[in-house]
């Protein structure tokens, strides 16, 4: 099986039903903010999984829409604020909707692509307890990734945050979708509480072993050279689990050594070296690495009860992908 | 009938409603973020609308709160958005948001809002056909005040507006919601759709009677002096009702003047007093006086058709003072 091929097959009809809902409206220039980001792409992993999963349990990709599309644009409005509040300038190779249509354009884009999330829930055929129990899902995800991203930022500023903390906040800004995208699939596709809870599972394993191997990708260069990223991460103060891991290893001189440099904006290409030596040196770079592959493999257990079928086995795929990918 | 009173009586109702609703969370500083301006206070005219409608055709107000809450607590995420966008610094006489708790934190408070106004509607205990009906109404309502804000900014840039822009532009950013208030409360109550109609009706007369009145408010003083607020209004190129009159009405030596100070952000204190006469001259401030009345009027009328009640008192009382206050 073409992994790539089998998500690409259905990202594809994703994004025919996209731009059909994601139709032009006045005022000309907000509308245009609010497609900018949606249409350019990306990897369409969450409505990709909700797919997958209600594929896996034997339903009809068409009543899980409404959900698929729902959950790409909530990703998206996350996106259009937190470039705002990170003063990102690019995203998936464009200018930011920020940076294109000035900061209050992109306040309210992200605010109407929220709304539009729900205008989509509000095209699911089901019946009341489904539709609030599947949207409501909707409401929680957004009340955790807002949770998360301010503990994210709030991170940046602590000394010591510890691995638990960490998980929380990654379980948080990022894996709730994973979580929300397999368990409303699995719903909306008519599957058991059983296998709705195992597509949660699953979609929680699959993201946060998404974001850990993000975290180890930036850290890990063929090269061996120091990307501009990695300089940031770490003037910056960025914990991910590779800095958590150090911070809460290292002792003295290299603790010391470490409490100087990391967070420092300041910090020299040279300094910058150091710390991430460090990080080599505590094992923190290869801890994440087998703590992502951890979850990888508690991803692919989760959806064992599930019955034989080709979205299983893409399911399976992708999650050794996951933390097999190089970007 | 005092009518301080009878809406002081359902706003106290309503704010302890809200505030065991809006109890603290983590991570405390965004709660605290999130609390701050829903629980300054404010008038409560959306929510108490709702209740007003909700009584006039009755209905048991209980059942109307959580519309209510989430009326209070979409308003409060665009007031809260509007700030940043508009960098304004105070709001309720206390710093706005993003002063008090930085920009990124405001507009994740502002997002965790919106979605706790979602939160609330899922309290509602009505029929799926109802629900959807009502929670849709502020799918709708929010998509309508992001095109609004948007509008209002845009006007700003713009040389001419004509007046039916202008309406357009305050129906989405206003009138909007004191329609869904007046409809929702009606709905939730079991009113006929006649009743609803009309509740809506009256929410459109009286947001646009009431936004007009603020523009006549901020362009009107007892002291014949020119507050600050005029001499931004007018350097900034807002369009209120006056000033769309007042573009729509010169000609000659009056509008070359106007065009040349209007919207001129470097505009003298002089040439600020020359514009405000201009208003006065061409009956500008009168017209948007007298258009205000004249939505007060049709408010009014629009809920003729509602039985005698205490409620239907409060809102003939509340259509005059909208356009009889001071501020």
């Amino acid at each position: 099986m073409d992994l790539s091929q089998e998500i690409k097959k259905r990202a594809d009809f994703f994004n025919t039903q996209l731009e059909i809902f994601l139709k032009n409206g006045e005022p000309e220039k907000l509308y245009d903010a609010v497609r900018h980001l949606p249409l350019a792409g990306g990897k369409r992993l969450r409505p990709v999984l909700s797919m997958l999963s209600c594929e896996a349990v034997s339903g009809d990709i068409k009543n899980v829409m409404p959900l698929a599309i729902a959950l790409e644009l909530t990703h998206n409005f996350t996106l259009v604020h937190d470039d705002i509040m990170d003063k990102s300038k690019l995203r998936r190779n464009l200018p930011a909707v920020h940076i294109e249509f000035g900061e209050a354009t992109a306040i309210i884009a992200g605010d109407l692509l929220f709304t539009k999330a729900f205008e989509s829930m509000h095209k699911l055929q089901v019946d009341l307890k489904t539709f609030k129990n599947v949207e409501f899902g909707l409401v929680d995800c957004v009340k955790e990734i807002s949770e998360g991203q301010q503990l994210d930022m709030e991170f940046e500023k602590r000394n010591l945050v510890s691995e638990d903390e960490y998980l929380e906040m990654i379980l948080k800004k990022t894996a709730v979708m994973f979580m929300y995208a397999g368990e409303g699939g699995a719903i909306l596709a008519g599957g058991t509480r059983e296998q709705s809870n195992a597509l949660n599972e699953y979609g929680k394993c699959l993201g946060l072993g998404f974001q850990i191997h993000d975290d180890y990708l930036d850290m890990s260069s063929d090269e061996k050279t120091l990307g501009k990223d990695i300089g940031n991460d770490i003037r910056n103060g960025k914990k991910t689990l590779i800095a958590v891991h150090c911070l809460n290893t290292v002792s003295g001189d290299d603790k010391k050594l470490l409490e100087k440099i990391f967070g420092n904006i300041d910090a020299s290409d040279s300094e910058v070296k150091q710390v991430y030596e460090l990080f080599n040196k505590t094992g923190s770079i290869n801890y994440a690495k087998e703590t992502a592959n951890k979850f990888c493999e508690k991803a692919k257990k989760s959806i064992e009860i599930l019955p034989d079928s080709d979205a299983k086995k893409v399911l399976l795929e992708l999650a050794d992908y996951s933390i097999s990918r190089k970007k």
